[in-house]
């Protein structure tokens, strides 16, 4: 099972399915970003892990659909309607669909089923819960929902925080408890921890429920030689006055892990993180590496499981590069 | 004033906005074909009559828009969604604009008019009532909503009759109320008179409103030659037992019209018909014989509001062509 936020994450997540037998992988997204827009639903993490999963994302950017178009933007900008978030033509059919389907009182876990099947993908794609979690970015230019300070400000202002409205109430749905009872290993995909995996860990019994579990938890430096891969990780690590560097992810995350692993180019780093480290290239360019990078972790995960029942031998995983 | 429906109508309301000043022209259009459609609030003819009026129609339907593409449309089909009505990614940027004001409590008159706006239109586009009235087309299989009827079935189930659900407890808007007041004529455009002129005239209290203004009333006969220019008309009269003529259409409206307008291949009709009757060439191909009707219908009308002042003058305009 896989915790995944947008487009870090999604790469991994396609790897997993990749390198796992078809229909084993679950991946739990992140929902915190989701947001009102033209009056539709939209589910950005969500989509960018199935338009990865379903092998048609742009992979110039990541997210949206290759070889979109964007004639409904064009004219939506003539009527004056708001068009700093990019929805693409071919994207917008998911939006339209997601939103009958909930306005019809269909929860976001059954939509998000049928959408993926419509795209033939054979992973369980998870709605960290049915209920809504905002995320709001505390910053020094105010509080902003996410999106605002995501896409509209560019992640330009200085984060001081990030709250996650709704998640104190917000549950597990059926199928995450199910999933998780279920697990061999819990992979945090190398997603940003505070905007995409954070929102996960937050909703209501998730990050208890996660650390009784006895699958081990593996979690994906997203910072690789002092630099976020993609987004404003880094920055605000800087700005919340952390160092930027993997040690930072995995001492976030803290007890929750049972192991961590990071990109050869922090190697000098296993030294200082307090759980089981296991040395690769991180860096996901094309499917093969994203299938490489899925199939050393799942091996790490076993070895950990196998650490778990018997004394870890001399030199392993601690010391594998 | 204009009175229309979709395409018919839209066609005259082109050719009295050019034959008027600019900002001149009113034209009250029916909503009782509106509908719901991937969640979103489709005003059919609205949005004929604004394309037309902005000339960014499709020439070759009359209705959607010039040049779009489908997109979206085809991403729908796949994901299961209804595609047997063809939005294109142009006229969807309206669908979305509109369902975004209306969920926001804005009226559909004032939403009509922020759209008209945008696409800089100077002619005003009223919807018959800011309530709902829905057309439900009752026939030897079932009763069907209007769309479905007109589109899903292709207008192949034979009409039994034709009501508007809502219509008695729908208001007239103060917009149309007020242009009621200022109306020097008022057209009946040559839109079908059973699905698109009847919606409106059944709004509470719009038909005895209509009796009562001392302005001339003109209807423009959608029938020619034994045919309906576009749509089901001819085939509705058989279907409810008239002849298919423009003397049914004038009869349909009664003591409701001060003049009629029929084409040249009907002439001979001239004499059955009990109202003043003007004939001409009522085919609209292209914005100068949309106009020239236009203009001719005008000057009808002049004539009818001249002679209700003063007895008409012998031979004029019953026999004019």
């Amino acid at each position: 099972m896989a915790l995944a936020g947008g487009v870090g994450g999604a790469k991994l997540a396609a790897g997993l399915q990749a390198a796992l037998p078809p229909g084993a992988l679950t991946v739990i997204v992140n929902t915190g970003d989701d947001f009102e827009h033209w009056g539709l639903h939209i589910c950005p993490d969500l989509d960018t892990v199935m338009y990865n999963l379903a092998s048609v994302e742009n992979p110039a950017t990541g997210w949206g659909r290759r070889g979109d178009t964007f004639t409904t933007l064009a004219a939506m900008e003539l009527l004056g309607g708001e068009d700093w978030f990019r929805l693409g033509d071919l994207d917008l059919a998911v939006h339209l669909r997601r939103t009958e389907w909930l306005r019809q009182g269909i929860h976001l876990t059954e939509v998000t089923d049928r959408l993926r099947r419509a795209f033939g993908v054979l992973s369980t794609i998870l709605p960290m819960s049915d209920q809504p979690v905002r995320t709001l970015v505390h910053t020094d230019e105010g509080d902003l929902p996410f999106q605002h300070y995501f896409v509209r400000r560019r992640c330009e202002p200085c984060v001081i925080d990030v709250t996650f409205v709704g998640a104190d109430s917000a549950t597990l749905t059926d199928a995450i408890q199910h999933a998780l009872d279920r697990a061999d290993l819990i992979v945090l995909c190398p997603s940003n921890p505070y905007l995409s995996i954070d929102p996960i860990l937050s909703v209501g019994g998730m990050r208890r429920r996660l650390r009784h579990l006895r699958a081990p938890k593996v979690a994906v430096a997203p910072i690789v030689g002092g630099r976020a891969l993609k987004g404003p990780a880094a920055k605000m690590m800087v700005e919340m006055g952390h160092e930027v560097s993997p040690r930072t992810v995995a001492d976030h995350y803290g007890d929750l892990l049972s192991g961590f692993v990071l990109d050869q180019a922090d190697a000098e780093m296993a030294e200082a993180i307090d759980v089981p480290v296991m040395v690769t290239d991180t860096i996901m360019s094309d499917l093969k590496s994203k299938t490489r990078l899925a199939q050393t972790v799942l091996d790490f995960g076993l070895q950990l499981a196998a650490g778990h029942r018997q004394p870890a031998p001399k030199g392993s995983p601690e010391t594998q590069s």
